[in-house]
């Protein structure tokens, strides 16, 4: 199951993020052109918790929280990632085409993370609608499978999306601003990931600073 | 004195760090080959200080500080901005030649921020020594150049060292475990910083993610 014995890239999501929603978009346009890459969940409420603050492994988790609790994005991401692994037991096509559709109803059209987004995704994902009707029922098998997504990246140490797990087991969390849907233009993204992640200088981190008003002192 | 105005790359440092030391070295390996870089110190103790937490522009300044006290990261760090301030009154090379002795004095050999090791540092960067003795008694002067650093810093939005500041504005935090003195290592080293600053992804962040102990749940 570990990105290092698969041969696949992994990439971790989070449906909240409007980052790893473009790395999902970078990483389909790859995978058409037959690169392997493969769906995992990460939550940012459950990475960014308050009693997991400095903890060396989550004492919180999201799959221990009833759906109707917490504020609106833990309601919102616990929901959407239990309908996701619903559309995943149709396979790994059905799990790309229903989160790419999910993303794209959530941060392209704005419509909310809740029941009727995730059957429209499914929809128009071509899912086999009354099997994902009845796997959506089976929330505490749901709950496993995600818990196990969730165990994986706590592992990892994931602390963002889209973070990458490369085939060699280098992983990194990948911050971009801009969406593309152009191979080339896709290709060399990637490329350069890759490159950072396997230079000789050991690169941990390039972070751009964030511009703060003019001081007067 | 902005990097936008200057044509040459802003480094800024701290000497406690020893990421800024790797940046530093491979910075003096790119201009002995005619790239323009220039030093600029930021204080780590004050980026991560708690009174500067959240807030807009820092309320705690390191060039406040009297010199004997705060824990002993901030009064090192201190004492070595206002020597490595007093060395830059020598020109450039001066300014250069004295931060990388004190670098390499304290990552390499070891020997504490104090003193005794400034003043070795001085004596191996060929420094007038009369004159550098003179100069790091004006300590009021000194601390007003350092503020202009740590201000400009400020607003760069800076928040670890080592971060470069490109000619053009663009400005990140570089940090990387392996040591160069190699020129084309640095260079290669180097152009992958400036592509992925200037790639059309709009890349904002690329992190490694840690390896936490296996979890059993």
């Amino acid at each position: 199951m570990t990105a290092a014995n698969s041969g696949t890239t992994e990439v971790y999501i989070d449906f909240l993020c409007p980052y790893a929603w473009r790395g999902v978009e970078l990483a389909a346009v790859l995978r058409a052109e037959g690169e392997p890459f493969t769906l995992r969940h990460f939550s940012l409420t459950q990475g960014n918790h308050p009693e997991n603050a400095g903890k060396d492994a989550p004492v919180w988790w999201l799959t221990d929280q009833p759906l109707g609790e917490g504020d609106r994005f833990q309601q919102a991401s616990l929901s959407a990632f239990l309908a996701a692994q619903a559309a995943a037991r149709q396979g790994e096509e059905a799990a790309w085409a229903f989160t790419l559709a999910l993303f794209r109803a959530y941060h392209e059209r704005r419509q909310p993370l809740e029941e009727a987004t995730f059957a429209g995704a499914a929809q128009e994902a071509g899912l086999d609608m009354e099997r994902w009707s009845a796997d959506c029922r089976d929330e505490s098998g749901l709950r496993v499978s995600l818990r196990a997504d969730l165990t994986e990246a706590a592992e990892i140490g994931v602390f963002g999306t889209p973070t990458f797990v490369l085939p060699d087991g280098s992983a990194a969390y990948y911050r971009f601003e801009n969406l593309t849907r152009d191979v080339t233009e896709a290709r060399r993204w990637w490329t350069l990931y890759g490159e950072v992640l396997h230079s000789g200088a050991g690169i941990a981190t390039i972070k751009r600073a964030r511009k703060r008003p003019a001081l007067r002192t």
